[in-house]
């Protein structure tokens, strides 16, 4: 197979994580003979450094052309720290989100066998937690009319829903639970927001035709206490935006470290693989990031265009990179390995 | 001391714990030579069968010209499942909120001793913990513009911050924290949202009066995270409206059971006591929801009076009947003892 892949490396540790995933996709391109070209391009606060732009043309260019798109991280504590900011990494991200159309996240949680003493939840709970969040991409808050009035006093954000921008991840929900343990959770607010409400009466109609999974609701409150409690109750979340974004980020201390997730974004005719973390600023050009979520959101990649046995032998290279202790010191603080040894390490056994 | 306490007690498990609530109370009154007059009100779904409107004037009324409220629980799933309904329960406790301009929801999060194995965290993670969440409530997308288009295809929620609103609840998260071990940590998505920027402007302006209480920010996403990683890093918490309902929630799991936390919520001139737990409608009349919440709701009242060596009375006794392993099914499985037994054994111990 041809593969074009855009590599969007971004902030902070993203370019040292970006180098571990492509050494796994060369290892998987020799052995089962594909041709995977990367292309790299400029995106968040380098982008903006180089550019002005925090999504430069010329990148989101290349995103539009391309069979796939493997990005790092976004963001830098500048930016953070200063509210009057005009132009922000984030932006970048979410325009090529919305440019792309890339409308639904699926984030899959899973503890690895070798690491459920590394969660700080028991092991007794997280033992068979297995579920996958599908959180929608490019609508709400993130995306609905921001202003702020001329003094500076009021603020304001909203949230907006069609039916549509519902109907499409749902379907992709359900589908991926027919194929699961046949049970989808959607998460909303419904006892106060009238989006949620949507969103209720919306999936309910998308279920009808997937009469064989099952159907339940949770407040996100109670959602956010029900990850920790009993993870294993869930098999598909599905939720909206930000909803997604606070209860995949919370659902990975299920697993030892926000460092392991990975995640795709899919569209219509776009695709775009991440690892769920941030830019971690702190860590970068140290050797110290995990870079096992890049590497996952390789192999997810992989998946996506069918190639099931590639993915799984960088699945089956983690899990002995993580079987032998070959990790980073966010999983085992006395760990001598760093981003660079476990990269190798996952390319090898490829 | 004289007090006049509304009493509402609304759905679910609400009447069964506000009961024992209130033996808590007689029981200091006797005891300290107060004198508490309880007078009780409709609110919520048996509000709406008996009257129609989810906040009676009547209630209201009561409310606006009393010492202070007393709150059980509100909700009932046969709203929840019916995205239709014109009224819902919820309503009456956002309007009694909004009407009584309670901007500030304090939820105290700290594990018993004895409770340190309940918790689905490890003990070495929760030791030690001991932070509050100050949740702005009378803002955010409860409060603003709700629409749905004449379709019902296209919803949208708005969520509206001022100077102002943040201000002042800022001030009573920096005081606590100056009580406290003088830390705030401020949660928004300001990488994201106007709101949150603004609350980061107007947050650090208002810390300016407070030298001496340190100041940080997290995002969200990444606060979902830490409080399950590592909940000491916590002092005083503040955030909007709905990231609190959520982070709160979440943070129950610190203590073993939801059913174990109080709330506050002040205004200007009036106050509200209430557990952040739910009605818990499966529980209702089955003589097992945890009354603790809210015999720790009616501690905390005593507190806003001044009455803190009454309070401290009620504390000692929830902490021994905790030691004693008199506790509900949701702390122990195997226990004997019910709603009842419990506000009995407290109020006796009193
Ligand atoms: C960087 C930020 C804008 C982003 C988000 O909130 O979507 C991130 O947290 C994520 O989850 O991908
Ligand atoms: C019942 C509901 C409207 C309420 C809220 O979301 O504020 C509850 O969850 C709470 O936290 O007090």
């Amino acid at each position: 197979m041809n593969l074009k892949i855009a590599v969007l490396s971004g902030d902070g540790i993203g370019p040292e994580v970006i180098l571990q995933a492509k050494k796994a996709l060369y290892a998987i391109g020799v052995i089962y003979d594909h041709e995977f070209v990367f292309e790299d391009a400029l995106i968040g606060a380098v982008a903006i450094d180089k550019t002005g732009s925090a999504l430069p043309e010329q990148t989101l260019n290349l995103c539009l052309n391309t069979d796939a798109v493997l990005f790092g991280a976004i963001g830098d504590p500048k930016y953070d720290n200063n509210p009057d900011a005009k132009v922000r990494p984030e932006q970048g991200l979410l325009r090529l989100r919305k440019e792309l159309g890339l409308f639904a996240n699926i984030r899959p949680i899973k503890p690895y066998a070798a690491l459920l003493d590394a969660s700080p939840l028991k092991k007794e709970i997280i033992e068979g937690a297995d579920f996958t969040i599908f959180r929608e991409l490019t609508g709400g808050s993130y995306f609905g009319e921001k202003k702020l009035n001329e003094s500076g006093t009021v603020a304001s954000d909203l949230c907006e829903y069609s039916e549509e921008e519902i109907t499409r991840i749902a379907h992709l929900a359900f589908q991926s639970a027919q194929n699961r343990r046949k049970k989808v959770t959607m998460v909303d607010k419904a006892n106060v927001l009238e989006t949620s409400r949507l969103w209720r009466r919306v999936v309910k109609t998308v279920s009808e035709s997937y009469p064989e999974v099952a159907l339940d609701f949770l407040f996100v409150d109670n959602a956010a206490m029900q990850i920790i409690l009993n993870p294993r109750q869930f098999d598909v979340i599905l939720t909206e935006n930000l909803f997604g974004d606070i209860l995949s980020d919370e659902a990975s201390v299920i697993t030892g470290s926000i460092g392991l997730l990975a995640s795709a974004s899919l569209g219509t005719t776009n695709a775009l693989f991440e690892p769920i973390h941030g830019s971690y600023p702190q860590a970068k050009g140290k050797n110290i990031a995990n870079p096992v979520a890049c590497i996952l959101s390789a192999a997810m990649l992989l998946e996506h265009f069918g190639l099931h046995e590639e993915a799984k032998k960088i699945y089956d290279g983690v899990e002995i990179a993580i079987g032998y202790g070959v990790v980073t010191t966010d999983l085992n603080p006395d760990s001598k390995y760093g981003t660079n040894e476990i990269g190798e390490f996952i390319s090898n056994f490829i």
